[in-house]
């Protein structure tokens, strides 16, 4: 038998989680929800309906497991709480400081439905907040660094966009080698935000429009730029279609800490990524998770959980048996 | 309340246990348990008594988790499944091919005496395990590779020192860098023994010894040296008390791996320790699952458990909030 996905909103997220589907073969694709015309979305699997959003709740006992693909700053404070009332859920709500908040609403529907929701999975919240927690635990008294990068912050190319006469754009952060490199000696250096990274921007400007006036909106930009060292780099729209489609992404973390009597002795933890594809390997991180929440409520569990409330065993397709014997 | 940790065995891992202990403000040491005479065994921690190992069962009620730092060939498959029976156990059993065994009778002796015992806790078994687990988890299909060193082998080490003319040896294992970079090129090799580690040999001869004979000795040894490129170099007692009196450990595992319809988006993961003390960062990672262990049972769990059956939540002081505002 295998579990029931649902898949609630269809862009590079929700498509993600399609693929890691197919990769996943204890699981199936079950439904598609969207809040767009259903017969304007083409699924890749065959088979598989796509339905209004608004008639997921005839769905109820049919799936599984729903995989929340909207967005953090609207769609999951809404759906993840209506939806776990009837469903076991898994988002990626990413919104740090909002997550207490989260936690409650989606605790108090999931615990009302009998439901599992599991929030805030991916990579960063998710495996890099795992790898805090287990450093933390580890080294107590130690020092936690996060780098973010390379990789294209949708947020910052998004506001590059908002600017008069900028047709396009793509905005890499980028992590200061240099700054890397003095935490891995467990230097412990205090870095400011400047120091930490640098962001790196390719901008399709529109025909006629001032480049210097463009790039200083840029660079003096409140809380996106003004507080870090920005390149700014005008190309073509060919260019830009050409080398900078995808969206890669990854970072660091790093601990460093030391052990014994005095202290006497150091000790460096780091946990790296480097991602072709952000949405994918996120849509990939849930689907986990997703074979998480499903055997967690068969085992009559219910309520919010997030990535530090779930043993690792959980997210595995292996038996206890074979991942002690193979991985252990 | 602080959680009363005994400690059974007082060599290398069992001091670093006590010091990790110092620096978790949650916990305190009640006892240590040794096989040789008590009064031979001097701990750094003031007011805290050195028992027999034959009076360890008068303690029972007294001391919430024990952690075992004995060794894995015959300390271990005695003690753990027999203390279980009377007490939360943690022990770093890593003899990779025996787990299955071990696990069993442990599971067996905890589960009649209503314990908790957690076993192959570490770096490798250990962290390395979880790192293995939750990277083919998410990225199913993927390749998976386990580099160790630079650091000290205590087995080829004492395998040296063996041979007729060897008054002292330190070997230290060495991952190849060009290896390494073809793994995170993503390129999967197939990689031999050989290709994956160096061996760096540091020896004390005799007077008056056979230097070549000891080397060809050493580089011929069948399992230990002769599957790989191994390099020997021959020093004075002072040098190796100067140069390699520290147990420095550490090592890589790295996961590649693809997502998207069909393969077309590629991903890295790389987890990697760099530690001055092996045992006493094992010594740190036991002490942390002390903490899981005696909580669980608290909530009135039993039987054998390994890192993959536990929350990350329960490794670390923080409480849930402060775990979801601070870390997540």
């Amino acid at each position: 038998m295998t579990i029931k996905i649902g898949i609630v909103g269809y862009g590079n997220l929700g498509r993600g989680v399609e693929c890691a589907i197919k990769h996943n073969k204890d699981m199936e694709l079950a439904a598609v929800f969207t809040r767009r015309a259903p017969e304007s979305v083409k699924l890749l699997t065959e088979g598989v309906k796509v339905y209004p959003y608004d008639e997921i709740m005839t769905k109820k006992g049919t799936i599984d497991v729903l995989i929340l693909c909207g967005g953090s700053a609207t769609d999951l404070p809404v759906q993840t709480p209506e939806l776990a009332k009837a469903f076991n859920v898994v988002d990626s709500f990413d919104t740090h400081a909002k997550i207490p908040d989260h936690f409650k609403v989606v605790d108090e529907a999931a615990l009302l439905g009998g439901n599992v929701g599991i929030i805030s999975v991916g990579w960063d919240p998710g495996m890099f907040s795992l790898n805090r927690l287990y450093a933390g635990a580890v080294l107590p008294g130690g020092h936690d660094y996060t780098f973010w990068g390379r990789g294209v912050s949708q947020g910052h190319s998004d506001a590059i966009r908002r600017i008069t006469g900028v047709k396009d754009a793509r905005q890499y952060t980028i992590p200061v080698e240099e700054a890397l490199q003095e935490v891995r000696d467990g230097k412990n250096p205090e870095l400011s935000v400047r120091e930490k990274h640098t962001r790196e921007c390719f901008v399709v400007a529109e025909e006629g429009a001032d480049l210097d006036r463009i790039k200083e909106e840029i660079v003096t930009m409140p809380n996106y730029f003004s507080d870090y060292d920005t390149t700014v780099h005008f190309i073509s729209e060919e260019e830009l279609m050409k080398d900078h489609k995808g969206i890669p992404h990854g970072g660091f973390v790093i601990r460093t800490g030391s052990t014994g009597w005095e202290n006497e002795n150091n000790h460096v933890i780091e946990y790296s990524l480097k991602l072709d594809s952000n949405p994918e390997f996120t849509a990939s991180v849930l689907t986990s998770y997703a074979r998480a929440a499903y055997r967690l409520n068969q085992e009559g569990q219910k309520g919010c959980k997030t990535v530090f409330d779930i043993a690792p065993a959980y997210l595995s397709s292996l038996s206890g048996e074979e991942l002690r014997k193979h991985l252990l």
